[in-house]
């Protein structure tokens, strides 16, 4: 709270020059500074300068500190480091608000921004326990063989990069834009190397110190460049990473640096977009979806003063009810009120500096050319408090075009403010096709009660999106809205938008890997992979697997079971008892007249029932409880009087952070007397860390 | 065999001028020809030119005609396109295998890139029908729930982008090349133009010539240009994909256009790439893993002339056995026979030009200012009728590099041809340094049987790696080898090795889609996905589910059965009759002590069995068999006295398009008497598409 009163007080203050911190260390750039201000007030916050900064060091220190720290760690402790993050983070969440403020940022903006970047280090912290083992490589699909002996398989692992991360961020958001970059990337075992845009980069900086205060992240693990990255670039490697988030053309420029297209530098780009919304044809004034739509326009102009990569920017709308919308848009955006983002009555706060304006308002003039304003100036709701000419207000701007099919600014034109063009359609195929003219967009949303509607229209936006939005009456109290990225969902689009993909859960988390092919006999394969490999050699020995705890047990270790008989008699009591009467089991003439049998056949849940019968040890143990069953798939039948026998095998152990228990998964293959592959499958289950005394 | 019989006998003939075949007409270039010669004898083979095209035209012509055609086919009658494409070809072979001999291409070299690229399309046509639905819209991932009333989730899905997918080939293969491309394009259901390297196109050009003659491609499916593609990337837009396989310089040029960056257009690059070969530590001149090595290393010398972007280039030894390496090599090296590739003896052919044969020697010549050449020159096997000044031959040459960490063109510079160079290591450590020097490889191969050394020397190589083969003796015999893409693994590689991704069975697949995050209601989602979505309406209706044909049945079709009670008696009887008798079951207080059970609790498989007990209809119908369980989890014990409901919905119907059944998928939820979730699974069923008469 301090740094604002202290500016909007307006007394003579050096604003703090903001540090980055490289190597290890807080430092100071030793240029000139760059003053930055306040969004709302002009006062000065903070001066920003990255000159003299050894890039080259900042990223071998990643590389030599940060990497061998984070992947040393495993998969689980990485996710509850995140945790613990996150929880620090939430805690301190008064302080981000209170600077967040000067960004421009009302409470509700800067909830968004902060308590919204946390809850996806959150989200990742918990998603990466639950859908990750925990290990330190990842097997990703299923085990190939390559012989038919089984001498010689194939499986995909994916190992963390050993390089750095460099994340380049946008002014929009400098909490969010940072943290769900840094999730997946620490999730997978990387470090990172921040730089957020200068406009409001001391936000960034204030949580990053918080970050390091909390002494949760290994050395190296994260580092912060306030100010420019100088030659940061020329230093990269085929082990680092850089994503982008801005303009296209900056993006553009840093996708072609010389090194990163010589090191094959993945590089994620993440511009803006022209993302519109759809009205359904179907969509009346006065349905819900048409309320729905009006609603969420307005948030979508007003929230973060449309500064959003995700913001609507184009309203495509039935013709015969353009007028309909354009005045209930009117309306509404005429009583959003204009005011100091610290106010709660503020709907609409400032933009985050005056040369952002400037720049919208040459936007705003170039769309003019084809479409007419016809809701803008100054005779909007305002709080009295705001000073037009030291703060970055701007009122909100619609705009209509009448003929969009024939134009191509209205499409390529973005004014990242609280602006858009409302542009009018005559049949649905029209929708699309003015959609699919913004070449490429991060989100588009369709307001239709219509599931006819929604499938044609969906169906000829999603080659060109990264995620759409289907709003109806169904959802319209539970929908998360047309602007907010998820961070169970991808974010990123096509063409325009950049071409990259961020979040989706575990998705990204991949981006931060490499995938690699291994190939070799089953047995090396699993001591590589530590994981068993079918085909691998198994550990039979005297104690049974379900007699061993967590610390004893090892991949590999193996029960060879007896055989048992299947009778006739069992099949008709299974039937009896569980009321499973299915023909196959019942009837030999129904069973023979089906293409996959010759007679009667054991149902498949007697089949996994004796064998469990077979392979259960029954006494009380540190196997906890069977959690469930995986890839259960029947691949010959059983018929009266096969005998049948199991091999269990402990294919993955996965023992819990926080827990005295983890995961064992194990492969269970059913044979027959013929040893025909009658059944395989993966059986789940909890084991304790330790035999219960 | 005509063609190449006519060149050798050296009559004067007008070689063939190469056609292009764009907008579904073969073309002739107007320009000015470039005459292919015989790799071996010199003799002309075809003139290639590609001058004044529409290259506009023709990428209209693939998004207009080819895209739509494609992508009104569901995933399994592409599949089948590919498997009938590859059988069409298989047939036709020798006339390839003739044409071949003069890219310089013994039998064995033609059969990877011929039989290897038709084996690869079938590979595609059997996985595609066993991994993807028979559907149009490819699910990807769970079902995200976004609410806790279940009225508004997200789930992705995948659709075929619709451009143009542009592969740009390399001479090495010209058959394997270009299929192991088109396989997965044309499975995503995306249209191509083949644009080959010049040197070997018309190879390409005469199996695209077969291809088409064979009437199984829509139209627009395929095009080629043989020759330059002159324009053609000034035209692409966000939905078209490039490919690249070829020097890294010409890569980076491609990958830089101004177009491919501008239009963020997908580019996969394939390079050459430094890959290795390293003896491990523990094997010694005698052991079979020696043994192995060394002939590796001579097949990957002299398959192909060692034009694989995949051949061994650096060879990492123990020192103490680099002297025993070198000499085996040698010694194989000069029995391996230079000749003819038509000559069944010929063990070495040409390279596919002269002119590589120059490019080659002048990059001998740069390794040589860091490395001794210890074998090579003419004093080899050879044939006596071989013209080394007409023909491209090459001997195979070593080179050995006393100090390796000490230089830097011997792990950059790559002769593309029979070359290699060997490279001393002290530690298992400098091994993996060495490797890793190379700046990211296609693959590395490991030769060793310790388990230990495999663990810690793959495990610095996966990440700078797109594959890596570990050789012992287990799997002498059956290895596919180290120079071999298999179409189920990935190929490609990190930095150097272009960073791309190529095959890995369905990964392949979803390079040519586009990703995208659907939110909305479940009952809108699943009218858009095709597939029931969790939450989404089930339809009840008085005939049971199991009683209707594919052609009857609809996605949400649903039953919800009775409850049944589960006693303890149940509990008993069905341990007793299993066998399955776990403490958790039979022992009230060893249940209570398990963290997760108040008391005796029912088994898992008997609630399953019970289940199916409610859902099951007996009668003889279309429903065939139960063929496997997916994802099943128990959320809720089930104790003595508890009863059990099931829900089970139709999920996803995929009927085969060469049977009269398909699979349906069903939705399966069991809750209790409070309506918790005791039990989530997908059941899996295969079902008639008509019902028996």
């Amino acid at each position: 709270m301090n740094v604002q009163t202290h500016q909007r007080s307006g007394e003579q203050v050096t604003p703090r020059p903001l540090e980055s911190y490289l190597g290890g260390e807080w430092l100071k750039g030793s240029g000139e500074a760059r003053l930055l201000r306040d969004a709302a007030t002009g006062a000065p916050v903070a001066m920003i300068d990255a000159t003299g900064f050894d890039m080259a060091g900042a990223l071998d220190f990643g590389r030599a500190v940060g990497g061998p720290a984070l992947r040393a760690m495993t998969f689980h402790q990485r996710a509850l480091m995140l945790k613990q993050m996150g929880l620090w983070l939430m805690e301190r969440k008064n302080e981000f608000y209170a600077l967040s403020y000067a960004t421009g940022a009302t409470r509700q903006d800067g909830w968004i921004d902060i308590e919204g970047g946390i809850g996806t280090m959150l989200s990742y912290g918990s998603k990466g326990r639950r859908e990750l083992p925990n290990t330190h490589m990842l097997v990703d699909g299923p085990v190939e063989p390559l012989s038919k002996d089984n001498s010689f398989s194939g499986v995909h692992v994916m190992n963390p990069l050993e390089g750095v991360a460099v994340h380049i961020n946008a002014f929009n958001f400098p909490c969010w834009g940072m943290l769900e970059k840094l999730a997946p990337t620490w999730l997978a075992g990387m470090p990172a190397i921040v730089k957020p845009a200068s406009q409001t980069a001391y936000l960034t900086e204030l949580m990053v110190r918080r970050m390091i205060d909390s002494g949760i992240l290994p050395n190296g693990t994260l580092q912060l460049v306030c100010g420019s990255v100088g030659d940061l670039l020329d230093h990269l490697t085929p082990q680092d990473v850089v994503t982008f988030t801005g303009s296209a053309s900056t993006g553009r420029k840093l996708k072609t640096h010389p090194a990163v297209i010589e090191n094959s530098v993945r590089f994620t780009m993440e511009a803006d977009s022209l993302n519109c919304a759809i009205l359904g044809p179907d969509s009346d004034p006065g349905s819900e979806e048409f309320e729905l739509c009006v609603r969420e326009i307005v948030r979508e102009m007003t929230v973060k003063a449309g500064q959003k990569c995700t913001a609507i920017r184009r309203v495509i709308v039935p013709r015969e009810r353009s007028e309909a919308l354009v005045k209930a848009l009117k309306d509404r955006l005429a009583r959003a009120k204009i005011g100091l983002p610290s106010d709660e009555e503020t709907r609409l706060g400032p933009l985050a500096s005056l040369e952002q304006r400037k720049e919208i308002r040459s936007r705003v003039a170039l769309l003019s050319q084809e479409a007419e304003v016809v809701s803008g100036g100054r005779n909007v709701a305002q709080s009295a408090n705001i000073d037009w000419d030291a703060g970055a207000f701007v009122e909100p701007t619609l705009l209509f075009c009448d003929k969009p099919m024939e134009w191509s600014l209205v499409h390529d034109v973005e004014a990242f403010g609280p602006v858009a063009t409302v542009m009018p359609y005559d049949e649905p195929e029209e929708a699309a096709a003015l959609a699919v003219r913004g070449r490429g967009s991060l989100v588009s949303s369709l307001f239709t009660n219509d599931p006819g509607v929604a499938r044609k229209i969906v169906g000829s936006l999603a080659p060109w999106h990264g995620r759409i939005l289907i709003a109806n009456r169904a959802n319209a109290k539970t929908s998360t809205g047309h602007g907010s990225p998820l961070p169970v969902l991808v974010h990123g689009g096509p063409g325009r938008a950049g071409g990259g993909e961020e979040l989706g859960g575990i998705r990204s988390v991949k981006h931060y890997m490499q995938r690699t092919a291994m190939q070799g006999s089953p047995d090396m394969l699993a001591e590589i992979a530590g994981r068993w490999i079918d085909g691998a050699q198994g550990n039979s020995e005297e104690i049974h697997p379900f007699r061993k705890s967590l610390a004893e047990l090892k991949i590999g270790d193996q029960l060879v079971t007896g055989a048992r008989k299947v009778t006739l008699e069992d099949i008709e009591h299974f039937a009896d008892f569980t009321g499973d009467t299915f023909y196959a089991h019942m009837d030999e003439q129904a069973a023979k007249a089906n293409p996959f049998f010759d007679g009667r056949v054991a149902h498949g849940y007697l089949i996994v029932s004796f064998a469990a019968g077979l392979f259960v040890d029954p006494a009380s143990g540190p196997v906890l409880a069977n959690y469930g069953v995986d890839n259960l798939r029947f691949m010959t039948p059983v018929y009266p009087g096969d005998s049948m026998q199991v091999i269990l095998t402990c294919k993955e152990i996965s023992p819990r952070e926080t827990e005295e228990y983890g995961e064992v998964r194990w492969d269970c293959v059913i044979t027959n007397q013929d040893n025909d592959l009658v059944a395989s499958y993966d059986v789940l289950t909890l084991v304790a860390k330790e035999r219960p005394v």
